[in-house]
């Protein structure tokens, strides 16, 4: 058992936990943002993101700090806390991205972070190597044997009450992505970013990128505190925590400010493109879009920063309220009609839905059925596996219809998209008692098609029939040969 | 042309408009939210409403006032806009809901009409007959009539710059409310509101909602303002927006603050099961939920009705940015998988593409993929049509491939999920520059080969070749038989 992490709820992949910083003497609730500082220039003063915004935990960068002489001497002598006046944890990170874009750092593992130390971090981190995606498998194995040396070198040195974090790298192969999920578990290390995904963010490969998280995921065990490391685009964090991320970090609200961007959960917004401000938050109610426009250029990058922090924690908050009521997917349903590549994200989710199912509640409020994908969700997959222990007698209907036919059969058992057959009994407790459109689609017919086909197949022997409202065809066939149809609204 | 309204910009069946109200001499932007004001309990007074939400319209009730002495007295000395203290335009409504739940009211038309106009309203409402769901027939069309024929004498009254507006009923039979909206549309009459959908609301059927609302549209001219009467859940205004209507009117803001009710655009929310605030307006952002639980019942009733207003006025701002930027289906599309009931709503709005792709601009920013609804978007309609008027060489290559093959064939067409073939000079105009996923589905791939099937169609002369990547035989066979199919992924 991981000291530093409780996980107090789950929903699909996604939790709420407790990360306790020792150092800072503080324990943040997960899912966590961490806004990045960059000490030499700050949008937001750190103060402010902890009493404004409610952050309790922030990034900065310990290479620019060493790199920086006055900034380094104050941080080496007050700590950093004192430097970014802020009351919360402060993570610091190695500047292992800087590594991969200006070329070698000439620090060692031990150096790098006896200084994060020195300089008072509460969670500090090694070099790793940052491999990009796409590379040849090989070069991904050497530099994450690379990387695991530099981890396992950072478990022997003294940090006190320091946590360390342990990247997972492994490029664009979810298997070595779990390899070295599995190897970072096995360290004593306390924090575990997914690194190297920013590339894949920039491309807007939320696929690959889901990949690559259920990769690491697969090794890392359910008690790690996982970091999707340079995420900071409030429209994927409910992907991302879905997929069992906790921590996320966003330089995005300062970046995009500067650039008179402005962030939404539906994508980024130019300021100049803006006739109305979609949003309530204390700056764009008090606010007109041309109010801001005529702003001076540090005025217009606070404010634009205010805002896109808000929405930023805003869907922090919706998140973990949509853990505790139990639609954490109803939420990245919508997300996923953010962009197509959003909805890749979302279908490459659901490939993983065996996973997720290990973590995701037996009962929760309901569950809505909200668009074909929803046909392949956990606990759809969890009832047809389900209905491969359920006992079946000798003759068995299966009906969409109210008539149980019970001189002709058995036992009747009803029939609901997306999961299929189940007795009666069952009717309700979670899943069953979904909530489902009057308009059902073809996806939701094949799953529950699939479920008969489970059933049919633990139960060889039993006779059963199948009454449908009208199936077509498509559908009809994934049913084995052995059942017997009844269209009942042909009847 | 209707004088008081004049539309501005279009999206699907959305529209931005200037509603002008001479009689306020106010003009008031389109989509607007009429915060209903109850003269005897405001939850939050009507010049607060102008001044912090930005709220240019109010409505209120005739048949309220007239029944409270001292308020009647009030309102017939000072004026509705003294009385409330509201800048801009005030509705009154006549109390035909009240005739429907508590039996007749003993006023004529004028009578009802000349009171309105004595207290000072901008835009009035004659007493119609709001016909509740599933009546049979018979009663539907008598009560339209008596309906027809107060609106009929409504025309004959003299109300002076005053607006009147001539209500839309019909109950659940679309073609009732066509016939509706052509009597009123024929009318003198100037803002359209569909009557009685509030049962249908109340029950969550946004399918039937959908299918009466577009039958008064049929009925209506583009110019008629047309308000949906009753319908204050932001959750599905941007499904009525893009069906067409431009006035919604909310008690629900002060109704639900007054029993602890919270609304989200992703549905309502008890205060007691909220653990975190998913919002950023100014009341969530200053207080936690517990906070909010801790207040007196009234302090509590006035915070908990502001923010229902915030996310309200915030979704309508966020409609009018969506219209302006041309991605309004794109929102509906997220706000369908709010509950199983808006899929049912939106796939029921598809049904009408036809209608909708009447008023859809022909260029927009980009068409995002984002649901196997997506395929059935008016943009995907209108190309299929465009099909059917392409000319055609004698031979031809369609093809999802990249190799146009110009030495087998006289020409080489792409094929593009949902849309299907269209001619390479074709690839940046709108819609077939959209961004779809890398994981299409099965909608998109029907969609296609039904874009094949049209061009075949006008074209029996001409040698068509499909190259397709994989389509299973199910979406194959929707294409006509004489093309020759030729798989690129099994080449
Ligand atoms: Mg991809
Ligand atoms: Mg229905
Ligand atoms: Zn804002
Ligand atoms: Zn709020």
């Amino acid at each position: 058992m991981r000291e530093c992490f409780e996980v107090r709820d789950t929903d699909a992949g996604g939790r709420i936990g407790e990360l306790t910083v020792p150092r800072a003497d503080v324990t943040v609730e997960t899912p966590a943002l961490l806004p990045v500082i960059n000490p030499n220039l700050d949008t937001i003063a750190p103060r402010r993101l902890a009493t404004e915004f409610g952050a309790e935990i922030l990034i900065t960068n310990s290479y620019i700090i060493h790199g920086t002489e006055d900034v380094r001497e104050e941080a080496l002598e007050d700590g950093l806390h004192d430097l970014l006046d802020f009351p919360g944890a402060i993570m610091t990170d190695s500047g292992s991205f800087q590594l991969s874009e200006y070329g070698e750092i000439d620090v060692t593992t031990e150096e790098i972070l006896e200084f994060q130390h020195e300089i008072g971090s509460d969670i500090a981190t090694p070099v790793d190597i940052p491999t990009p995606p796409d590379v040849p498998r090989e070069r991904a194995e050497d530099e994450l044997e690379t990387t695991q040396e530099r981890l396992e070198l950072a478990e022997t040195v003294d940090t006190g009450d320091m946590l360390v974090s342990a990247p997972v790298q492994g490029s664009t192969y979810p298997d070595l992505r779990e390899r070295a999920g599995r190897h970072a578990d096995a360290t004593n290390l306390d924090v575990f970013p997914v690194g190297a995904v920013v590339p894949l963010m920039n491309d807007y490969r939320y696929d690959d990128m889901v990949d690559a998280v259920a990769g690491a995921k697969r090794g890392l065990g359910a008690d790690a505190p996982v970091h999707l490391f340079g995420a900071g685009h409030p429209m994927m964090f409910a992907l991302g925590v879905a997929m069992g991320c906790d921590l996320f970090d966003s330089a995005a609200y300062a970046l995009y400010a500067r650039d008179d961007r402005y962030l939404t959960v539906r994508g980024t917004r130019h300021l100049e493109d803006l006739e109305y401000l979609p949003c309530s938050c204390p700056i764009c109610t008090e606010h007109s879009p041309e109010e801001l426009r005529a702003l001076d250029d540090d005025a217009r990058e606070t404010e634009l920063g205010a805002h896109n922090l808000h929405v930023t924690f805003e869907e922090i908050r919706r998140i973990k309220q949509a853990i505790r009521a139990g639609n954490l997917l109803e939420l990245v349903e919508q997300r996923a009609r953010a962009h197509p590549t959003m909805l890749d994200g979302y279908r490459t989710l659901l490939d993983h839905a065996d996973q997720l199912e290990q973590s995701d509640p037996v009962s929760k409020g309901a569950f809505f059925y909200t668009s074909h994908e929803s046909a392949r969700r956990p606990e759809v997959v969890r009832h047809h596996r389900r209905l491969e222990r359920l006992s079946v007698p000798d003759s068995l209907f299966l009906t969409e219809g109210n008539s149980a036919r019970t001189d002709e059969f058995d036992d009747s058992w009803r029939v609901q998209p997306p999961f299929g057959p189940f007795p009666r009994a069952l009717s309700k407790s979670y899943p069953l008692t979904a909530e489902v459109p009057d308009r059902t689609d073809r996806a939701a017919l094949e799953a529950a098609a699939e479920g008969v086909s489970r059933l049919v197949e633990a139960n060889p022997d039993a006779a059963i029939t199948l009454g449908h409202r009208g199936w077509p065809a498509g559908v009809l066939e994934r049913v084995p040969e052995a059942v017997e149809r009844v269209d009942l609204d042909a009847e």
